[in-house]
């Protein structure tokens, strides 16, 4: 009995790494001031039906009719969610709302690299200011979310465009019907990853030619974008991005500001993605609530195979999992009289919130002292017929010391363990 | 549009008082040396339909086919999965495997208090000790994730039974078929919930009657339960505990030690629940991983609806919430020519693992003061015209001080704010 094709198990070496990733994310999206929400694993259907997604991820939604009869769907990402409770409860928040999640999302994907059915995703929006300052603070959120596992400029790059300038372009080509716009946009969307003579033939059912659009993109400078610039400088985070108006993003709802991430070196999908969505929440709920926002997102699986890849984030993810994985102290019976005084210290020390563990039963000291180093602990503590007093072995430097019982709270709340 | 029945979205508060719940039990899983595992959300039905889950369970599954064709549920209960996850590696894990995760479940439930159809669980599994020292190490842990949330032996008791007990004295009435048996302890699972002399008929069938089964009860004794609670005594957890035959638990894996926690003083459905199944990882490898289990399950709903209506823990909770959601410092950009280095102050307290909040865009003091009060920080910072000098603003105290650029970093380091 397996688990499904895409999804993951995640023994406890795997989940150290996850929780790595997540605790990460959560405590920079704290020190700027965004506030954890979630939402429903599960969903009505049409959520995604309607305008919100865009066609590829309807087409690979796991949606089925529950119990109930309704039409229910697996969410495959969060902005609909996120709309539907902006909607419901924007008037009760100071503007601008600065909200994140993580939270697992499920499509029915290809099998293949950087692609599973069940991922994680740290989502951000910040909603109800539409100034380049606003788009800078999200900016400087995703770059610190991603140089907080040790990558620099010399490692990602922040490709940053903008859907307006695109939508002037094309009006000025003679396309400015929307559903055309969207057509070239996706078009667009596949200049890097298409043969030249496919994408000019799509191109040529606008009357676009490849060379105007490609002087376009590289002579176009959208007018935020120098704001944009020095604001992230102002906060030593200016080599992170640049303009790049080949990006446009997939989905349907991005208005202004668009965003993806790439490593520098290697041939990867996008680590994270994002953009300007301030029509979405006024067509959602017909104009009641009108609020600009622009959010992002950055999954799990693309962003763990990079930090595998370089030495440095590989050298701090693998230190936080032993961390994460690791005890602080091993309590050695070596006198089973002594076992419910034995008890008593280890029930001490944990509630002292140290990571403690001991043998269940009666067991020799030297097999204990394998167990000690097994569990990670740095130290040793052994109860034996020195009670009331206590051998604090170090099992790193190997010394031995003395410890009488009254001094046990003082001496562990000293201890100095590496975090969880 | 709103969420589906029994689905629950996560605004910032009730977010905040997840984290609390989740948070908790995490810290106090890690204090007892458990590691921390997880599966998928998605699972192959037959995971289900084998026979690991007790009926009940099966009618309830949110199950579908794929867009592979596959059978497939969301996960109703933690066991099956780490079943599948201990048979295909316990060899690479020193015995005993303390495992434990905090993961969401799915069962289409009747609307009905206590009960929604997502809700969070934690789940703890302790692998390869048959001992009841083992049993008592895990309802230690049972009893101090409860405990931490301010939980006392006056709020909350562990009714502790036992299945092998309960399979003697059926044997010696005659009942040893094991299909039979499992009929028996459904009709005593509803000892407490069904009329008297609906019981007599069900066990009527059995030969059985309602006062014998009253005695057996109410003396009969199970050999570990001194040791199980002479050393939960030694660890001050005595009394948290008392013998109760009348719980047997629905699942049909149970084997020997089972106990459900309750409110002592409420009519609620039970807050916690597990028990041993020593024949589960055999039976379902047919004899490949041989190992003796015991774990138990605490639900999100039961015991939050708990924690708020008592006085202490909810004062506990709320405060744990308001520390989730607030800010540490508020920078209040004075004087807009500052602004580049405002934000660089920003940077450097958010580097230092602050959580900081400003105003993106010019604004009036005494409303960025309105601001700073709103985003729960305890200080503003004043970046004015006084630059490099800084202004710091109490909030609470309503006090002034100055402080030179240089001396920032060293005052944020050993500011004190509420933890997270």
């Amino acid at each position: 009995m397996q688990s499904l094709p895409g999804f993951r198990d995640f023994f406890p070496a795997e989940c150290a790494r996850r929780n790595y990733l997540t605790g990460t994310w959560r405590r920079v999206a704290r020190t700027f001031g965004f506030r954890e929400y979630d939402g429903p694993t599960l969903e009505p259907l049409d959520l995604y039906r309607k305008k919100n997604s865009g066609g590829e991820i309807l087409g690979q939604l796991f949606s089925f009719r529950d119990k109930g009869d309704r039409e229910v769907a697996l969410r495959p990402e969060m902005t609909p969610t996120v709309a539907r409770m902006l909607i419901a409860k924007a008037r009760e928040y100071r503007k601008p709302i600065k909200w994140f999640s993580i939270a697992p999302f499920f499509r029915y994907e290809k099998q293949q690299s950087g692609r599973l059915r069940e991922f994680l995703q740290l989502n951000c929006d910040l909603v109800g200011d539409n100034s380049p300052a606003a788009d800078a603070e999200l900016l400087a959120l995703l770059i610190e979310s991603l140089r907080a596992f040790g990558l620099g400029p010399a490692d990602i790059i922040v490709r940053v465009s903008d859907r307006g300038t695109w939508t002037d372009f094309l009006a000025a080509k003679g396309v400015s019907d929307e559903a055309q716009r969207r057509d070239v946009l996706s078009v667009i969307d596949k200049l890097e990853r298409e043969p030249r003579d496919v994408l000019e033939k799509r191109l040529a059912a606008f009357n676009l030619n490849l060379s105007e659009i490609e002087a376009f993109i590289s002579s176009a400078r959208p007018e935020f974008f120098t704001e944009l610039q020095s604001n992230l400088a102002a906060r030593g985070l200016g080599d992170f991005c640049q303009l790049d108006l080949r990006i446009v993003r997939g989905l349907a709802y991005y208005t202004g500001l668009v965003f993806e991430v790439f490593a520098r070196r290697e041939e990867r999908r996008a680590i994270a993605g994002g953009g300007r969505f301030d029509r979405l929440l006024s067509d959602l709920s017909d104009g009641k609530v009108d609020l600009p926002a622009v959010g992002f997102g950055i999954g799990d699986v693309v962003l763990g195979d990079l930090l595998a890849d370089l030495p440095g984030p590989r050298a701090k993810m693998d230190s936080a999992m032993a961390a994460g994985q690791a005890s602080d102290i091993f309590v050695v019976v070596a006198d089973e009289f002594r076992r419910p005084e034995a008890l008593g210290v280890v029930q001490l020390l944990r509630a002292l919130g140290r990571r403690v563990e001991y043998p269940l039963n009666p067991d020799k000291v030297p097999r204990q002292f394998k167990d000690a180093e097994a569990s990670g602990a740095t130290v040793a503590l052994v109860v034996g017929e020195e009670w009331p007093k206590l051998k604090i072995k170090d099992l790193q430097a190997r010394t031995e010391t003395e410890l009488a019982q009254e001094a046990l709270a003082d001496w562990a709340a000293n201890l100095q363990t590496p975090a969880p």
